[in-house]
């Protein structure tokens, strides 16, 4: 194929154009250094303006205060699991944790590999994890409550977020980070792996506020301490120097291209929208995740058979339009439609579902 | 500056322009995916030939036997100082560590954070980490025998490797890696950080024995064990799609370019002998590593002052010669000739020395 495709991957995804032109402009020399950023040192001028400017364009975009912190840890969502029970549940006290499939699942089995204690307070899968589970009691004296935001296999989002009387929330968002605006006073940590809706594969951001550090034990490895990240401004070690770069690139898009948060979520909103209309309006598709708990960033839907499924995407993958297949584990369709995802792309996806509609209805 | 300087920085580091010009010709359509690579799914056909293709190159280099794995892990050599011992040293065993400063320092620091018993059976510290230890005598029981192939900052590289008498040697070589020919047999674990030899920061690559995976014990984080890196052929969460893509590209410009690392070592030992020649004609600079311990990969050395150290620094950058000044904990010179710097660019470091010395001696 000699054209780019609209691309409808769960991650890594599609990246805003203008940032994937920028990069390939400057690949040979950044910014006047005589060297590609890939070969720049991380103790350079030229990355710690890169790396300053992604923190503080992060900073504004969720409108954080000074407690908050905003860290890039290597290893993905994958390793926050194991490293936000290893550093913020100290031995003799719980957390509350809701199910909402897959990633929440193995947040929950990655604190108890460890041996700490994890009440699980809701789940939904009594319904196949379709939904977001409701007025949720939690415990008032746990550590913290850990939500997973957006569910990219299940298709489901929190349209808004739990009270939790106080106890601070840990969230993954990596499906759905910056995707709305977001007030962050009841989050002690917010994580997201990057290759979603932030960058490329091989960080996550991590942003912690400042009074959870204080939990933190002695005797962790140096690596695996959120405080070391803290202290040494994420650059204890070599950090992902490449991925870090692009995320500025991205959070530099989204404040001054897009507009900032209110006008991503109106835009998300928009392609959405334009999505779900298709698939109630037509009887061949059927959306998986109940109304009330629908993503805006992943679309999953069923065509009347597995055979006719996998006609769909590979159709349209021949007529540009690519990443369409659901997760190994659950089958059926999904169009994932992060930031980066234009309105256009939507547009033909919506075109294309009628015409396949039409043809094998 | 608009053209592209010599780059003598220690990483991350040099890469070959080649590489660099081949990932900016196809960065925005991969293989005619018609996205870029950043965006193509970890599970697509695409990135699987990738990743296949590296880890089969890294294999044919090494003349790695069946029985070795290559593993891409997050976190660089510093997040393996941790689970190294986590995963090969068990409860009631200990571990021998050669310290030959900084890196092997901090190995030992993690080591002995988890409570584990290392024994320091060798160590250069008397000398400033100037030279490497020989004729050690090794624990026979030891569960392994930890040491750094090369000193980024101390300028020290081991010429031959120690007879460890059937103990299973664990070694980073993330300074020299690929740098010359390798025996593995010996080794029950290698690691190396991308960023100096063979690509972008932002991962590790482990080379790990098949029986040492039995080691690994029961309880440890999915993230931090290595079975679980074998077990899912490094994709058990988004690897770190474009750091293993580039370093697919350098190992092939390695096999095919290049032509092996016997060619490599040669080239090696031509520029390391260029440079230091010109180090021990002059009285003007001196180096600081002895003699039968100088790295071929990061040469250090002082000059008079460390007002003219600084002078010198300045004046080669405006000169096209960039990343000379030594780490910031032990100041001087430092130029690093990985793999990727040409010949060329030592010679004209050389031919700057020398100009910068008759006009200062």
């Amino acid at each position: 194929m000699n054209e780019r495709i609209f691309n409808f991957s769960a991650g890594p995804a599609a990246l805003p154009l203008q940032v994937l032109e920028q990069i390939q402009a400057e690949f040979l020399n950044f910014k006047g250094s005589g060297m590609s950023v890939t070969e720049v040192s991380h103790r350079s001028k030229w990355f710690d303006d890169v790396i300053e400017d992604a923190k503080a364009r992060a900073a504004r975009l969720l409108k954080l205060e000074k407690d908050f912190h905003v860290l890039f840890v290597q290893g993905g969502a994958s390793l926050q699991f194991a490293m936000i029970p290893m550093n913020l549940l100290p031995e003799g006290r719980s957390a509350d944790y809701v199910d909402t499939g897959t990633w929440s699942t193995k947040a929950i089995k990655e604190a108890r590999i460890q041996g700490k204690t994890v009440n699980v307070v809701a789940s939904s899968e009594d319904k196949k994890f379709s939904y977001v589970p409701q007025d949720i009691s939690f415990s008032p004296d746990a550590a913290y409550v850990h939500i997973t935001s957006n569910n990219t296999i299940k298709g489901t989002q929190w349209a808004s977020f739990p009270d939790t009387s106080g106890v601070p929330m840990v969230c993954d968002m990596s499906s759905d980070f910056l995707s709305r605006p977001l007030d962050p006073s009841p989050f002690g940590l917010i994580y997201a792996g990057a290759q979603k809706n932030l960058g490329p594969a091989g960080v996550a951001l991590v942003i912690i506020r400042h009074d959870m550090l204080e939990r933190v034990p002695p005797g962790l490895p140096t690596m695996l301490k959120y405080t070391t990240f803290v202290d040494k401004n994420s650059m204890f070690n070599t950090p992902p120097c490449f991925a870090i770069y692009t995320i500025d690139l991205v959070l530099k898009w989204l404040e001054e291209t897009i507009g900032g948060l209110e006008k991503m979520e109106k835009l998300n909103q928009e392609k959405a929208g334009l999505l779900y209309q298709a698939i109630d309006r037509m009887e061949f598709y059927s959306g998986t995740a109940e109304k009330d708990s629908r993503s805006l960033m992943n679309v999953t839907f069923r065509l009347p058979s597995e055979e006719l499924e996998k006609q769909f995407v590979q159709q349209a993958l021949k007529n540009g339009l690519g990443g369409l297949k659901g997760h190994r584990s659950v089958g059926g369709c999904r169009a994932s439609i992060y930031n980066a995802t234009p309105v256009e792309a939507v547009r033909a996806l919506v075109d294309f579902m009628k015409e396949f509609a039409r043809k094998h209805g």
